[in-house]
This record gives C-alpha cells, sequence and structure tokens, in this order.
C-alpha cells in the first residue's frame, strides 16, 4: 500500500479492481461516458457500493489519474529524456485517458474545484523531477545556458499544450513528432 | 460588424455591453462565478432577456473570449516575436480571463462539447499566424534548423501548458519569465 490509511487486503483488491475498470471504461467512452454508474456495473457493484469506494466522479477519476502515474513512473525517478519522447508515442495510442487527464486539468483551476490539491502536487514533484531528467542528460546548464529547473516547467507545458491541440485536431497535429521537435531545440546550442 | 447574420445597431451595441460586463464578472469572479445570472444583473437584463442573445453560459464565454482574441489579434497579423513576451506578460495580470480560457479548453475537448469547434478553429488559425509571426523573425529555418510551421504548435503548446501551472501555483510559476526562457531556446542554434 503506498498512501493513505490502511485498508484491508479485500479493500485494496476491490479498489485496484475498479480503477482497471474505470480506466477501461475511459478507453472506451471517453471522459463524459465515464459515469460511476456505467463503472459500477462493469465491477458487478451497484452505484451506491461504488460510492463506498470513491464518493464522486471526480475522485474516482483522481485516482485513475494518480494510478497511471505510478505506472508511468511520472513523477518518478530513473526518467531519461528519450524515454518522455516514447512516452508521448504511447499517449498518442490512448487518448481516452490523455482527454479524461486534459479535461480534468482544466476544470482543477477553477475555485473549490475537488481535483485542484492533486493537480497543484502533481505539478510541484513532476517539474522537480524533470528538473532531475535534465540535470541527469545534461549537468547544471543547457546547451541554451538554462538551468534544469528553468527548463522543466516548458517541458511540462510543451507535453500538456500538445495534448489540447491533438485531441482538438488529431489529424492535424503529430504529437509525438512535434515533442521530438521540442527535445531537439532542448539540445541545440 | 464583423461576422455572423446581420444585427440591427441597437442588437449589436447590446451584445457588446453584455460582453464587456461579462468580463468585468469573469476578472471579478472568475469562471464559476460568471453565471448567466450575474451576467444580467450586470447589465439590467432579466435572465429570459440575456438568453436572447446567449442561449448558454458557454455561448456567452466563448463570445467572450472570440472577443477578447479581437483585442489581442491573437489570431492575427503584425505580430512580432518580443509582442507575445508582452502578451503573456499582460495575461499574468488577468487571471480571471486566463482561468476562463483554460477551464473551456479544457472542457471543449470532451465530446460534444459546445466549444470544441471555436476551439477547434481557433487553434488552426493560431498555429498559422504564429507560423507567420516565426518567419517573418526567422526566415524559412529557425536557428535550430526547425521550419516556421513545426515550431508554430511548440509555440502555443508553451503559452498554454505554462498558463495551467500558472493557474495552479501562481507564487511558484512566473510565467511571464517561462516564457521568455522559451523564446531565448526558439532563438539559440
Amino acid at each position: 500500500m503506498t498512501s493513505g490509511a490502511p485498508r484491508s487486503a479485500r479493500g485494496t483488491e476491490r479498489r485496484a479492481e475498479i480503477l482497471r475498470a474505470a480506466l477501461e471504461v475511459i478507453a472506451e467512452r471517453g471522459y463524459r461516458g465515464a459515469s460511476l454508474a456505467a463503472v459500477a456495473e462493469r465491477v458487478a457493484l451497484t452505484p451506491q457500493g461504488l460510492l463506498h469506494h470513491f464518493p464522486t466522479k471526480e475522485a474516482l477519476l483522481v485516482a485513475v489519474l494518480a494510478e497511471r502515474d505510478q505506472w508511468d513512473a511520472v513523477p518518478g525517478t530513473g526518467w531519461r529524456l528519450e524515454l518522455l519522447g516514447q512516452l508521448v508515442e504511447y499517449n498518442a495510442m490512448r487518448p481516452g485517458i490523455v482527454q479524461t487527464f486534459s479535461a480534468l486539468l482544466g476544470e482543477s483551476v477553477t475555485e473549490g474545484h475537488p481535483a485542484r490539491g492533486f493537480f497543484t502536487q502533481r505539478y510541484e514533484a513532476v517539474r522537480a523531477n524533470m528538473a532531475q531528467v535534465l540535470r541527469t542528460e545534461y549537468g547544471e546548464r543547457l546547451p541554451s545556458g538554462l538551468t534544469p529547473e528553468r527548463a522543466a516547467p516548458l517541458l511540462v507545458a510543451v507535453m500538456d499544450g500538445l495534448q489540447y491541440q491533438w485531441l482538438l485536431a488529431p489529424e492535424s497535429v503529430d504529437m509525438p513528432a512535434a515533442f521530438r521537435d521540442f527535445l531537439t531545440l532542448l539540445g541545440e546550442g
């Protein structure tokens, strides 16, 4: 168990099962289609039974995104810059979860949104880890003279910003190619 | 009059007044506080009277964002790269409209959202215009070797992506400074 209050082994297993089901529903039906009712049905729970584990749709989606971060190891250590290009390629094959991330990120910047804390903490952690990735690659200065800490928010911003353009016009925007162009920019100088 | 069906002078004036009021309400209360009722009150219309001009909150907000694009001249011609840095500085002083833009962009990537068409067309136009700005600055190749068309989506992505990070943690993220760092990256090579 990684965080939070102690859970029974049964509860932990059930929770993991719900998150896997939610990820499937998101992949099949996208952000709007991923209702609590649809997820409950997939794991043979009543809607009321699902609410016991996740009180709101937002809570369930935040848990799915946190779980994805763990699988992707972002934020995480041991990343190399080259692997980030592969992560973006992988993301281009799973529009459902990218859409869910992007929609929830958009909502989270509004007042009092339940996902605001998750995203705020996530970005603090992701910026710190991307700075570490850049330090491993380039040392204390990138070829452009930027420090890893100053380049990290740009790296994260490009990943997020390209996702919106790609989700709106997947035929016009080659997200993995554009991200590799940015990695080239970082390495120039 | 710039677009759409003919309107009476009176109707056009009323519409402009509503958009100004909406912008004020957004600045004061943010995305969630910008209800149709609050905007109607500000222009001394009944909610029903406002619906005559804008049938939904989304339609009103899209009109506000389109109007802002016109004032900012984005998408537009005649921009220089240096002025984009000033635009980002200006945006850092108006979190309400940036929040509204970012929240609505997030929603727009979901299925059948009423703002999807607006954002899809906007990004096509903004990418084309940013490519033109880059061409004016650098000619057919940037110092990194990228063409203006390949650098344009990155420029747009950084602007959007930084807005999310800044809205979530305005004390941690210096949006204008980060954007200037990106302009430096573009000019390196």
